[in-house]
């Protein structure tokens, strides 16, 4: 693509475009030469509608301050929605994760996003996941069960340990219950299929039948 | 999806900037998610970068008088180049064909990019690819080939086709040679595997050894 940029026929504002598109994950320079041409040629509207967004999002975005989740008001409405259960908070990695969550409809309880996954070797230790934020959010009277769902891999695992661990160390409401999400066998999952680790964990997690 | 763009979750602008990526070809609205919440979460700088590239070029390319690919002058830089030889018109369907043919670096003649192909379905008639400016192009005295590179598709064909006829029917300089790419085996390929059509083809068209 070098030939590309370097041509007289690539304007530089051409060229920044593209440059631009190809810093969005999962986007080679191939495809965003494609989105800025079709973008510039086929649908001006729509990249005028992108830009506007871009601006508006970043302007206007910040984290709430209780749920860390994006808001456009200091406290997000989920926060400040009463037809939220109180006594129930469950943490998540990322705002994505608590879209899926949302989509499940299986949870009507309030939120608390991370600022990532513990990862030391990038730099992402407990502070800079907002541990201490989560503390303070632990110490709601309200709150009667804290659900940790991390994710499962060996990142989510390390970061639901440390969540439990400093849960522990400090002085809470007695009646403050942790939870993890279970781990099993997925839904459709046939034995045969399911890697062994996962049927280890089903059988240590087996639950009795009423 | 519809649950995580209705839920309270989702602010306004966040829901905005995903249905904008989702615009962008190729790209469906559970990547434009995870894409909204990349750039607000690990990559502002990109994200300010994207718009502001937005911005420059919505605003600042045009196309080029001459030649039609997009340019941040009414006349492009490169058909002021007088390194360029004049005497050779390579006529495309687009800048992203442009692009190509100038990576190979085996013309150094100009070039005139149409408005896109021969499409009547789609409203693409002859006047909206913009043959009327092709015509008025093709009068310049000092050009004396003029060498048709759309693409080998029915449609490319079509306007191949057409660009021939409105040439031939209009009063032009008869050094004027018309020509088009060399249909044929493409490199490394090998007969067996190549479609009978392409064979046809070359075997039509096939040239004298020297």
């Amino acid at each position: 693509m070098a030939d590309a940029y370097e041509g007289a026929f690539m304007p530089p504002s051409l060229r920044a475009l593209t440059a631009a598109l190809a810093r969005l994950p999962g986007i080679g320079p191939k495809t965003a030469q494609r989105l800025a041409l079709h973008l510039l040629q086929h649908d001006r509207e729509s990249a005028a509608a992108l830009g506007h967004a871009l601006q508006q999002s970043l302007q206007g975005l910040q984290p709430c301050q209780r749920c860390n989740n994006f808001s456009e008001q200091p406290i997000c409405s989920a926060c400040e929605d009463p037809g939220r259960d109180g006594r129930l908070l469950c943490v998540v990695e990322t705002p994505a994760d608590l879209l899926v969550m949302e989509q499940t409809r299986s949870f009507r309880g309030r939120y608390f996003v991370l600022k990532g996954r513990l990862s030391p070797l990038d730099g992402m230790g407990p502070k800079q996941i907002g541990l201490p934020e989560l503390l303070e959010r632990s110490l709601d009277p309200e709150l009667e069960e804290l659900i940790i769902a991390t994710n499962f891999t060996p990142e989510g695992e390390a970061t639901a340990h440390a969540i439990e661990t400093v849960l522990a160390a400090q002085e809470r409401s007695p009646a403050l219950r942790i939870t993890r999400l279970a781990r099993g066998v997925p839904l459709g999952g046939e034995l045969e299929y399911v890697d062994l680790g996962t049927i280890a964990q089903a059988f240590r997690d087996r639950r009795g039948m009423t």
